[in-house]
């Protein structure tokens, strides 16, 4: 199969809606990797390798030299945003990252204005920007993005684009009949149904135009059967949804490890503070809603209550997001986890987790980005399974539970690279592992 | 292969040098469990299952329902120690069970009295007990265990034997000459070689008699040529080193989550504080650093920093642990964790885990016990690298490098003992996911 | 004024509203230590110390061997509650002593059962409780609760009598007309008012017959002008609101300190979580106000933004609490403070306690009825301003801003016992001092 | 006695022996302050305020406005190191203040070149700075030390001179026969006796002029009779031992509030992380000795355990310092504390400071040398008590246990200064209250 990838040559537009904290983070990044001034952590894409061939080859290329990727120097952002900031002043504000190193990338970002957003107050009541396209219809809208996303393509020369959402967390909205097929979809958008959020409508823009659509943010957006329809339709891969960063990654990683010593978890308590633009959004009860169903949904699937009830049946899970202005982009999680043990004896783990919510977030736009434009390449289309890892709730084909346990989407993830490059895949228990078996048992 | 092992009928003898705390924890526990009154948390082979076939097959059996495993109604325990306290008196002075329990199987661990030890103050200057055996050499010393050891299985009628080691940790030693052949260790014996250490005449004996050794301190024990020869040429399954609990097993859950990520490390800081006896001993420095080279290991395994320089090639870690008898055996950790991410920008982990010892350690005394059982049933012999899930240093045959990763220990264990039972090894990437893959590139 | 204190001799009767928690642990404590089972930690009246005379005298006797405090063996317990179970029973369910105690007082405890309460859900919508009295008028209530407390005087033959508020926490009422004059609120009473709740009814009937009241939650109650009045007609003491405990208690400790310092303030954020039945009901958002805005005063008053705007000005203060059933009892709190020292640079302070909450509130309730009958019988009536040491919005006079600072608090509560007593006033620095830098100076 | 304070005019040279992280931070923080480019915070002299007259009379002046200090302005800094990097160089590798901050003072601390130190490896075994005085003998040393102190006043223009102790930590000494008199001292400088380290050969050459000696570190220096006496005879202020800071501070504020409540205590685990030059001097045995004593001693003197031995007489308190590299001068604390309560119920507390050191240490330096040479001016002579405020080790008259509660020691500290200006002395319940008292009582 990898002799019929196509190779990555030309330009690759990156277009984000939402030009906030993350996107800017991952665009003066980018800049100020590219200017050798630092580099790429926490970017699996870049900075990780991946195991080859049998444990005694000792094998381990980067996965950039491994898999054909867009370089990095060919990356050309792009994006739109509610607020009329250029990318270098919205980064500003943001504070994350110093103004130092934002001042040593000042023309790049600059020359980064957002185009004009589809917005609805509705979906985030907290944000109150002007800098929004006017339309009789959302079918306008569409029509309106879609031509955002064609002019920046020929502006900038690019052989290739990908989209990937960074916008505000929009409020809770449940899977409907205008969600169902791309006819009732579109349909929606002549009639202006409430159910269809912004966002959809730049994944439908994306869509038809066989772009690729990553959902950074727990909104449905492409995890309606109408998006993953014309995904299909249009061979175009996509993803979501909730970049997995901080306490869930945390709790992805942890809970495995209890569960594969068959401890016991009677509660988890998880607390967060944070004073960014996300946490004031998020402080509105509808768009938590949303925020939340998608962060308690993960230990249910780890732990499985169903088949462990002695251990997990009565398991206690709340999630608390609490916007703190003093702590800025500086989000801090606490958990507190009762777990039990040998004759139920109670034990108690603590963690708090002194983060930061954009450098997490980041790495996971550009990891995103690249493989999503690799699996296009690739003719993948429609949800890509294998980038669950990045995902606080992995959309998956209807029916089937998604997988959290990070270090699984880690080896399904991996393996995907080698089946693409025609490697053997790695079961830690391979054939030389059966040898060693055989050897031992002989 | 299934067809070939043996079945486990008839009793299995429990023989266990050490009956300080988590001896007594496990005794005392087994009991309870016997009577209905408390279940074995943490115990794999009592309460974890196993995922067999197809993803869509939905079979997860226990797996003390997969495998032949002898029921706990069949193990009877016994051992030595330094002191004469019978089972009921020992685990009430190690104050980890509450009195009500203790007193709800008294009888039972009233009728354990330890038999008298193989000790030498010199390998653990804090304890000063006098339930002592007393010979001329180390090698008369090996034949009076021998002895120990046929006269339980006959006064108890057992058909099978195992030995776990629960004794203190004892002193520093490093393989030296007097390790490297069965001769020169039995020559060893006789001259009372310093580097020959109680746990080892110990492993000696039961090794002698087929009985399968694990241990569950750092000291060196069985892990010296000599003795792994000795357990080959007795068709012998072994184990060690240091049972994974509490600091470690965190860490080796931690640490393979934040390399999945490509997250950098700087800094790594291990405090524990705990005051049962275990801690008294630990206070020696010579004890405490068979402890701290056994705790050291696992990071660099598992991060790999000669693959990763630019994430782990500057990580410091330090481990303490501090004697603190206000706490007892509930021994508590507390973790600082300097991370690194998106452009080098840190991040901070704190990890405080209210642990207690012996109840971490307790099932993996049951469980170590009960495989090596099965082990020594299937013609199994020498190193149990599939054990490696239990140990804080897993012995390896010579010249690997022993895997930290608890996800990938687990996965280990878990195919074979699919492996015995001829069931397919399951690869999470396995053939079925092949299968998802074709579908979608196709 | 010591010889006109009245004598302590005879009963005690301590009527308690709301035998829940907090009750049954004072209770079932008081009875243990009776029997010499336990001693009365956090209770100043029995374990506390004083300092009379000059540094150099080293007189420090015990404060119950100091000023005249009933005996323990002389205190009768009695109450109301919503749920007719006896004392023995809802300890037993409240959880927070082991079984083990409460059986070798069980035979005290059944003796107890609560009189039915004066109640009504719509000031604590999340009990449902049935053993209620029943009338037309809240007048007719009171004058019901009034009976209760002349019979229970009589059977137990009680000289004298102390009423302790642990009833729930009412909802959220801001102080109004009827509240005003003495003649307003039996007005209301007749009139059924909707501002006057029932804890109100019980503080007029224990007022009117000149029993002294101590406010343990943080309603109003006694904290209105009419009842103020009440009191002072009556030549009887009150006090309130709230026990202080758990995290307001470490607030009012630290903040001190830090202001001692000139250290500044950014953010404090405060998280507890606790799943007992008080926890239940502040779930209630109408109930979880009344708390709130008792738990947010304190930091003002200690570290006046007024006066150092550079330090305090910007302080963000929140409080969060989350009912969480796996901690029953053990109330636990997170505390995340954002501080800055020398040239603004930021540092934090993390605050993890581990708590018992009604441990904590036990002494003090015990505490408050024995100084609130040591101040009738001394002739103080109306605000007791002294025992603010015990409460989390202390009720001070009207114009004066309430004093949250533990050790000022601290002092004027020794003070004002050396002062019953005709010892000396000490101020750390008084004569003595003053000696010392006339020495130094000279 | 306020008319008799000499007026602080002229220039104040302040002189330390020790230009590390702690020095180079007040220094750069001053120059900082001067041109209005940060806060001086932490500094109770140039941020704080005091009450003065009746709780009515709402006055509260900030502390620099009230008593005659030095103005900043008028403040010259110089020193001496083992090393002969400049101020500029020595806060850059201190790593304690950003280089934008020092950048905009550079040309104040490159002015700034210490002079040759009076140094000894003997004493500070981690440290190998060859820019060192060389002479025969202590006192010939000493004598260098008293003509580089006369030479900088008179270089520098200086009206009046104090020296503040920021060297490292010296090894443990305890007091003996040569520390006992001015003589025998004076001989063992002659004698080269071991007895005498570096810092106190700086502390008789400062004494022996008259200029005011405080000592930051734990080592003994002007805590031996030799030189209190030198003070008293030429007049002169002295101060010691040890800047209390981050763990110690928290130890001081929060022991008396848990102590005021009656709460027992079990045990208090202490364990710091630290990476600057100080940890890794302190990383040395004999150094770390010094420390330890000094850290250890507060909570006995707070509690007093023979007072209270039911709650205090089985306090267990262990302190650790770990060198940890990755923290730099960011000092972090960790504490475990162990309380009981109510019928001896067990609760923890758990504090994770983040902490700066030298951020901490700085406004004490400050406060130190302002109020060390207000004392000079106003006459006062010898140990200043009422600095206790500012030591975690703080020096008393022989026979008197040092106070280290903080709220009284910040009592004593306000009260001299309204002593020396003739203000009434406050006792938050002085005459003001007894009026109080004789309004509720009448
Ligand atoms: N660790 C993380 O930072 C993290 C993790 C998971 C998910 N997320 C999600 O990623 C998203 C971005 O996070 P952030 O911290 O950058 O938030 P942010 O508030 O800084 O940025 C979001 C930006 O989106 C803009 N926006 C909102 N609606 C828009 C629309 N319809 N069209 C165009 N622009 C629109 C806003 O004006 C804002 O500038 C959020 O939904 C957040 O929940 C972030
Ligand atoms: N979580 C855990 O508890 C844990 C984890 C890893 C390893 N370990 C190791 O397990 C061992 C047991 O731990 P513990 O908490 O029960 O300690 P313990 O001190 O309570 O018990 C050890 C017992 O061994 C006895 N002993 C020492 N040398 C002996 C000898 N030569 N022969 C017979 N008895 C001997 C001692 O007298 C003591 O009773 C220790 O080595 C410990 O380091 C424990
Ligand atoms: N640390 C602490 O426990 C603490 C600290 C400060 C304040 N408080 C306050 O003390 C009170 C008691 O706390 P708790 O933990 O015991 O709660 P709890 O819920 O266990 O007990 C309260 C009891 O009051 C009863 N009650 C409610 N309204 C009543 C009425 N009108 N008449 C008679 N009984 C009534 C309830 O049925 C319940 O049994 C609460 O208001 C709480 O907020 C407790
Ligand atoms: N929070 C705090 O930072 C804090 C708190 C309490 C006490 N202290 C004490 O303050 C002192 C300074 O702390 P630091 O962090 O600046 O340490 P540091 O190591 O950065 O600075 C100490 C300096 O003293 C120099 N020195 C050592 N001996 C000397 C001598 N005889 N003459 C001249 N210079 C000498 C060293 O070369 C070094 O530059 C230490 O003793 C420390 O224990 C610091
Ligand atoms: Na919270
Ligand atoms: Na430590």
């Amino acid at each position: 199969m990898h002799n019929t990838i196509e190779k990555a040559d030309g330009k690759l537009g990156v277009l984000i809606p939402g030009l906030g904290a993350v996107a800017t983070t991952v665009i003066a990044g980018v800049e100020a990797v590219k200017k050798g001034l630092a580099q790429p952590v926490g970017s699996l894409t870049q900075m990780g390798n991946i195991r080859l061939g049998k444990r005694t080859e000792n094998r381990f290329p980067k996965i950039k030299d491994f898999v054909p990727l867009t370089d990095l120097n060919n990356i050309v952002f792009g994006g739109w945003d509610v607020y009329s900031d250029n990318v270098f002043e919205a980064a500003s504000h943001a504070k994350v990252l110093e103004p130092m190193l934002l001042h040593a990338v000042k023309a790049e970002l600059e020359a980064i204005k957002p185009m004009k957003a589809v917005f609805d107050k509705t979906y985030v009541s907290n944000l109150d920007g002007q800098h929004v396209k006017e339309a009789a219809t959302k079918w306008d809208l569409a029509k309106m993005a879609m031509d955002d996303i064609e002019n920046f393509k020929e502006a900038n020369d690019c052989a290739r684009l990908v989209m990937v959402w960074c916008g505000s967390t929009e409020k809770y909205i449940e899977v409907s009949a205008v969600h169902e097929t791309i006819e009732s979809f579109e349909e929606g958008l002549k009639a202006n149904n409430p159910a269809i959020s912004p966002s959809m409508i730049y994944a439908y823009a994306a869509l038809k135009l066989g772009v690729p659509f990553m959902n950074g943010a727990p909104n449905l957006t492409v995890d309606i059967p109408a998006l993953i329809d014309l995904a299909k339709e249009t061979n175009t891969p996509i993803g979501g949804k909730d970049f997995k960063t901080g306490q869930t990654l945390m709790k992805t990683i942890l809970a495995p490890g209890l569960h594969a010593r068959a401890l016991g978890i009677k509660g988890w308590f998880s607390s967060n503070i944070l004073g960014n633009r996300d946490g004031y959004v998020l402080d509105h009860p509808d768009n938590f809603k949303t925020k939340e169903v998608s962060k308690l949904s993960v230990l249910e699937d780890i732990l499985q209550p169903d088949i462990n009830p002695e251990l997990y049946g009565e398991l206690y899970h709340k999630v608390r997001i609490n916007y703190y202005p003093p702590h800025g982009d500086n989000k801090e999680s606490w958990d507190n986890i009762d777990i039990f043990g040998w004759l139920g004896y109670p034990m108690q783990i603590k963690i708090n987790f002194l983060c930061r919510d954009s450098i997490l977030a980041a790495p996971i736009v550009l990891d995103l980005a690249l493989f999503a434009d690799l699996s296009k390449r690739a003719g993948m289309s429609g949800i890509q399974e294998w980038l669950s890892f990045y995902f606080k709730s992995p959309q998956t084909a209807p029916g089937l539970r998604p997988e959290h346990d990070i270090f699984k989407q880690l080896i399904k993830l991996q393996n995907t690279l080698r089946h693409m490059m025609g490697e053997d895949l790695i079961t830690h228990l391979g054939l030389d592992y059966y040898q060693d078996l055989v050897e031992v048992l002989s």
